[in-house]
This record gives structure tokens, C-alpha cells and sequence, in this order.
């Protein structure tokens, strides 16, 4: 078993994939590995993304330029996560972001006719890349919901009662890790616990980890309203 | 060849698998056709969405109850439609609308299992849902940052440099129709097309159907910086 299946083995599309059978399918399929130093440029915001890449080594940023010129980076990515698997399909398959190494970074490369092999040939991959898509839809969807509430005590009551009308109960379970509601809501994770902590305090709610009692849904509505919502 | 067969053909998941083909499938793989009566639910917002419902015939009405009890039509469905294709595979697969029937309407359903298994026997039912799925996220993701644009003047001088730094030319091509960037941008038809037209007028851009020539990109960042961007 070499180093580029052992990495790859650890990257959730190839989850299930036995590391041997990764080795054994290395020899079949085509890809290119490519190495980039600290610094260099892997990918630009405007490229045409018609193969997917994998870091199997290193890391990297990803940020954009907007349209008036300000650069913002928008996330880390490190070995072995994938870059913009989400796109990789899509019409207007153009990279939203330019791909920085951060350190020295090793690539591995695949076209999108072997991706879609990989897919036809495993159930586990297949499934895992179309988890992942569907994982992505429901959060940027989630994200616009929650981007027409003004306050961050206002995204969090709308969450709680959209959530309350999810799952059907007066107890919910946080579908997400605070980090990650945090950057639904784009806040920072003390400014959201602080907002939990206000609830819990005036008795509105009650937490026990990722369970969240609702006990006065009316406040929760009430908070929306606020403002003219 | 019968009429479920002849009704999935026109289904873009469908797209290049011949109608006998199709025909043939059906005796294979498990599905269920379900009937519904005008006026009936045919799912309700917060249902897992384990599925995939196609609409055989009729029409369809998807709408939110909001967290605060009012309740938004989201879109309007009709034969051959997917139902939420997007989170059939998502962790989170609550189904974020309730969908009605409009007329009497009549409906395929696959279980995830069968969708799977039409994605690893057809790369064309497979590469359909991978670029619809795809499609989605660029559009959410393209939506999210034209929501943080106050004005649809703002929204569109932000879409053209947007569209100028992918496609690297001052001749840009639209890459939706008017009709699809107004629903990106949440306003409507005539508003946009106020807009452009505006623009027009004003010489910053030029117009040639899909093709827009970026006169005076320089104008355009202004109208970002305009009300404190």
C-alpha cells in the first residue's frame, strides 16, 4: 500500500473502500499527482473546474476577490479533503475561490469521467458524494433562510422554531454543532453562546448538550417580530 | 410502451436513456405510483425525504410555514418534476416545504436504494443528477452573495463584475436568463430589466441579447461602494 492510497483512504468519498482495493484500483485508473510549494497558486477564481482534486499532503486557502477588489478568505482546506467537489458537475462549473498552498501541497487529480466511474463502480462512493452535494444544498439553503433575520437572537429563534417544526417536538436536537450554526448565521461562536445563554436564562429554553427544550415557543416568536421581522 | 414510461422520458433525469429502455426498467426495479385527489397533501414540510417522488402528471404547489406562522409559496411543480431531488441524500433530509396538489396529480416514487442503483446502470441518469445537484449549490451559493447587496442596482453591478472576473473578458455572456436572475436576486422581471436598462442609458454597459459589453467597469464599483458597501 503507497502513501497516495493511504491518504486517499482517509478522504470521506473513498469511506468503505478497503485501502487494498484504493491501491489495487490506483494501477486501473487514470490521475496525475501534482506537487505545488508554499505560496504558489493551484487553482484560480474563474477556472473552469472540470476535475476534481484531492490534497493528499499539506494545506491550503481558499479565498475570493469580490467584485470591488477586497480579498476574504473563505475556508482552510487540508489533506484529505477535496476541493469544490460541489461544482465539479454543475453548468457554470467556474472555481468561486482562488486555491492557495499554504504549505507545501501535494494534489491528486482525477478527470470527471473517472469520477463518475469511481461512482458506478461504488456504491460507497457514489453515496458519499451525493450525501456530501445534498449536505451542501440544505445548508446554503438553510444559510439564505436565516441571512433575512437581523439579529443573531433572531436567526437563533427562527432556527429554534424551524427546527421545532422539522422534527415535530418541543425538544429538538441541534442538527449542527454550534461552530457550524455559527457560521450559518455568519457570527462569531461566543456571540451565538451568548445569545443561548440569554434564552436559558430567561427561561425560554433549556440545554442539555445538543438537546435544546423549547419551553416558551411564544417568546421565540415574539423575538422575530421584534424590529418590524 | 405505457404512459409512466413515456412521462419519465421527458424527465431530465431520463435525458438520453430511450423510451424502451425505460419501458423495460419498470418491470425490474421497485416503484410505487400514487395517486392524489386536487386540493390533497402529498408531503408535509419537517417529512424525512427518503423518496424520490417524480410527478407523472398534474400540478404541484411547494410552500413554507414560516416560524412565525405565516405561510410563503416557494414553487410551483409540474409533471415530469422531480420532487426535491437536492436532499434525498442529505444527513438532514427534512423536506423544507409542504407540497399540495394543484390538480389531481399522479406520482412515481423510487426508494433511495433504486435511485442508486439507476445512477450505476446509466452514467446519463447519474451525470443528470450530478449536474442538477451541482447547478443547485452554484445557484444557492451565487444567491447567498447577492444577498448581502442592498438595491438591485447594486445586486447587478456586483453580478456583472462577478461574471467579469470569471469569464476574464469585458464581454461577458449571462450565464442564466433575466427571468433566473431576478429570482436570484429576489425582485422581479421589470425591476431587473429597469435596471440594465438604466445601465445602458448611462453607457456603462452594452446590450446584445445574452451578451453584455462592460463599458465603464470603474462605474459599476462605484455603484457597489454607493450606501457604504
Amino acid at each position: 500500500v503507497n502513501a497516495t492510497s493511504s491518504a486517499l483512504a482517509g478522504c470521506f468519498l473513498f469511506e468503505g473502500i478497503p485501502v487494498s482495493e484504493i491501491d489495487g484500483l490506483l494501477d486501473k485508473i487514470p490521475y496525475t499527482v501534482k506537487q505545488y510549494h508554499r505560496g504558489a497558486i493551484i487553482a484560480f477564481q474563474g477556472d473552469q473546474y472540470d476535475h476534481l482534486m484531492i490534497i493528499l499532503s499539506g494545506e491550503a486557502d481558499a479565498h475570493i476577490q469580490s467584485g470591488n477588489g477586497k480579498t476574504i478568505r473563505i475556508e482552510s482546506l487540508k489533506s484529505p479533503d477535496p476541493i469544490a467537489s460541489g461544482i465539479l458537475f454543475a453548468d457554470n462549473n467556474y472555481l468561486p475561490v482562488t486555491v492557495t498552498a499554504v504549505t507545501d501541497v501535494s494534489l491528486i487529480v482525477f478527470r470527471r469521467e473517472t469520477v463518475l466511474f469511481l461512482c458506478r463502480q461504488y456504491r460507497e462512493f457514489l453515496f458519499a458524494y451525493m450525501r456530501d452535494m445534498g449536505d451542501k444544498i440544505v445548508f446554503l439553503a438553510d444559510k439564505i433562510r436565516h441571512l433575512t433575520f437581523n439579529t443573531i437572537r433572531q436567526k437563533t429563534a427562527a432556527f429554534l422554531l424551524d427546527q421545532r417544526i422539522r422534527q415535530r417536538l418541543d425538544s429538538i436536537t441541534l442538527p449542527y454543532t454550534k461552530e457550524v450554526i455559527a457560521e450559518l448565521f455568519g457570527v462569531t461562536r461566543p456571540a451565538l453562546s451568548r445569545v443561548f445563554g440569554d434564552f436559558v436564562e430567561e427561561g425560554v429554553i433549556k440545554q442539555e448538550g445538543r438537546l435544546v427544550h423549547i419551553i416558551q415557543p411564544e417568546k421565540l416568536k415574539e423575538t422575530l417580530a421584534e424590529n418590524g421581522e
